[in-house]
């Protein structure tokens, strides 16, 4: 989304010191467009704009910029500047960044980071990375019970400046025991009640967060319960803090990547594709190349058994890519299909047999129809119907065999407490490999 | 999440009439965990303690059923009081699941329910599938420019049942164009200035979506500028409605499972797994299993062609398997890398000829590694180290092929303004297997 068309204008003011152009340069887009007309300049040149603006904004700007941008500014600028910037930034965001930013600048800067975001900061990295603890933020409205309408709405606007939401507004007991939920409509509904009290009006049965708990699980219970955002307590139900609606969408499409690069036996990439090194590329992709490739080798081992019969009908050869790719195209199908149907909750693994009965069913449908058209193009090929049969009764075999292993195979990962998406299309591949020669070599045995 | 502990207990306040016992069932709970505490009732069942609770509420608790339970307790409870139900639902929910029920029985309601709802339907219904328009709901929150902050929270409180969400006001002049944006959280700020206006607050640069646009699109904008909510506006930039967090997420996930399915060659499907009839799965598996096959029949064809050189050695044909799945496990991991690296934003097409350099040095990295095994294993097989050079030689061929079909066809797919993702595995593996087969027979006549 850069846009250059701009650049020579703000290199202008800046050149022209145009105080007034700078600052309105600043406020009068949406923040993220802000950041996307500055994508061109360097960090200097993007500071000293930033320098128009207050602090509030100014960190608000900063956001939107991609995380090269962001980790570059914060090596490069002025220690003390970049300090209060780091104090300003939203909690979770300001510590998913800081793992970013080399070790020693992170040294420096913190103890120049005001006493109170320092601890923060420190007690959000102590969490394991993805759970809810480590994409929460610590800035939230509380409340206390006995307020009216009118006077929680001035104590939130007294808030507000702090606080990265004011949708959800939590009700705490004196040792932050979490207690209820009003939503700012419920406030605004009720302006000039004034003997009806927020713990009146407030929602006890509140879905919530366990801050160990996995961020997919937290993201899928937002979803299922339409929220805005969910509170995250600790073991004694105390409010620690809450994850919101933007985060939860990150959540969301940051997992889907993950699992999509489980299927295809990628170690999910951390960083972005260009952000990650040719080297640690190599790495994911060549371990689970490496294990697939010695599963392929089986069968090679497994063809060299067969030598009598491949002597014997050396024609055999030519269709083997068939075989195995029919196969594994149909494993591919199911095994996909059943991890995106887990993942969005859609079967559950109670489910199992209506899944694989199905399955079973869709295997001979799908296998008789490719038999169909395989038996005719290998009749023509090989002039001879009988020799012809072994490719179609193979075929349906297979392809039985690939709905099969595809569907149980994530089931079973699942059940072992696995996540089913791993590796799954390969690894159904490479089994569909050997069991599809050994079907195929055994049929022409058995046939012929 | 069917929660039977409470059934009988249900069960047995519907037997006794016991009305105080059912009221407080319908409220105490998030309306979300009261559907589940219901799956296990018949449709009549339900509706029967529904009617202990006012239609909002009702309405809020429907919404939870999973669309199958929607669909039933539409069909099958009285017409008069669905109708109602169908004028209180969310208005992007109720074209939805309208479209699910059986068009006689739809019919039969439209005319029931009330006027303004219907006409809404019928306009919504007219978005084509997958756009703003279609996802987007009707009822916002709507504000004059010249109240100040207390006044126009006591607007909105007055037009707060009717609203979806009020976290964010838009400003429209009297031809409904869109003026500006100010959000709650202002506005609780701004209480008690009564000389600010809610046009001296607003922001005026706001990011919205076009009705036809695509839902991605609009879902990508939302996570980019992390926003709650986005305005929906025609040509002339009149507001028509808007598309709320909830909706975003869903459209998230909706999209992630269709590039899943897509990337394995599944036409996506509509409805769940388990909802999808047998015959639908066959149809949308069967018809790419079939492109998939005639091009697999291209191997057969190829490897036909050679016969000279598979008569001198036979034992080629025990690696063909181990060949074409290792340039074809490459080619998936570079194809799902780059699909969803463009779908997240993470890379873009400009960016090709930096994508393909990598993909290329990857390739002789992976290549060679797995050609160093080969060549080892080969050799002990064989007996024969110079034979068994063919193994190698192939392998880096073929992954360096893997990583670069995979890494162009998505590319090229997206700048024909195709969607990349479609069937991209099968089908890179399906060129790997033919173009793998010629470099293997040419490899093997060439060295020996």
């Amino acid at each position: 989304m850069t846009n250059t068309l701009y650049l020579p204008e703000i290199r202008e003011m800046l050149a022209n010191n145009d105080k007034a152009g700078l600052e309105e340069f600043c406020t009068a887009l949406h923040p993220g467009r802000t950041t996307e007309f500055m994508e061109g300049l360097t960090a200097d040149e993007i500071w000293r704009v930033l320098q128009h603006t207050d602090a509030v904004n100014r960190a608000e700007i900063f956001r939107y910029f991609d995380e090269e941008k962001q980790v570059e500014l914060i090596e490069s600028q002025d220690r003390d500047e970049i300090a209060q910037l780091i104090g300003d930034l939203k909690p979770d965001d300001r510590v998913d960044l800081l793992e970013d930013v080399d070790s020693a600048a992170v040294d420096q800067l913190l103890p120049l980071v005001p006493d109170e975001e320092r601890r923060d900061i420190l007690r959000l990295r102590a969490y394991p990375e993805d759970t809810a603890g480590a994409v929460m933020t610590t800035e939230f409205a509380r409340l206390s019970e006995t307020l009216n309408a009118d006077e929680a709405l001035r104590e939130i606007g007294r808030q507000a400046e702090n606080l990265e939401t004011i949708y959800y507004l939590y009700i705490v007991d004196d040792e932050d025991h979490l207690r209820g939920l009003v939503s700012a409509r419920q406030l605004v509904s009720a302006i000039g009640r004034s003997d009806q009290t927020v713990g009146d009006m407030m929602e006890r049965d509140l879905v919530t967060a366990d801050v160990f708990e996995d961020q997919e699980e937290v993201a899928a219970k937002v979803a299922r319960y339409n929220l805005l955002a969910i509170p995250v307590v600790d073991a004694e139900h105390r409010m620690l803090g809450m994850v919101t609606h933007d985060d939860i969408i990150d959540v969301v499409r940051e997992e889907a990547t993950e699992d999509a690069h489980r299927i295809a036996a990628v170690d999910p990439l951390e960083d972005g594709y260009l952000q990650t090194s040719l080297w640690t590329l190599t790495w994911k992709r060549g371990i689970w190349l490496t294990v697939l490739f010695f599963a392929a080798l089986l069968t090679a081992v497994a063809l060299e058994q067969y030598e009598s019969i491949r002597d014997a009908l050396p024609w055999l050869a030519i269709f083997i890519p068939l075989v195995i790719s029919s196969g594994g195209n149909t494993g591919s199908q199911s095994a996909t299909l059943i991890i995106t149907a887990l993942s969005t909750g859609d079967v559950h693994l109670r489910d199992w047999s209506q899944i694989v009965l199905r399955e079973a069913m869709m295997g001979l449908f799908l296998g008789g129809f490719l038999a169909a058209i395989g038996y005719v193009m290998a009749s023509i090929m090989l002039g001879d119907s009988r020799l012809a049969a072994v490719v179609p009764i193979t075929l349906v075999l297979v392809v039985l065999c690939g709905t099969l292993t595809g569907s149980i195979l994530p089931l079973l990962f699942k059940r072992m407490g696995l996540d089913p998406a791993i590796m799954s299309n390969p690894f159904v591949a490479g089994i569909i490999d050997i069991v599809g020669i050994v079907i195929y070599m055994n049929v022409a045995l058995w046939l012929l």
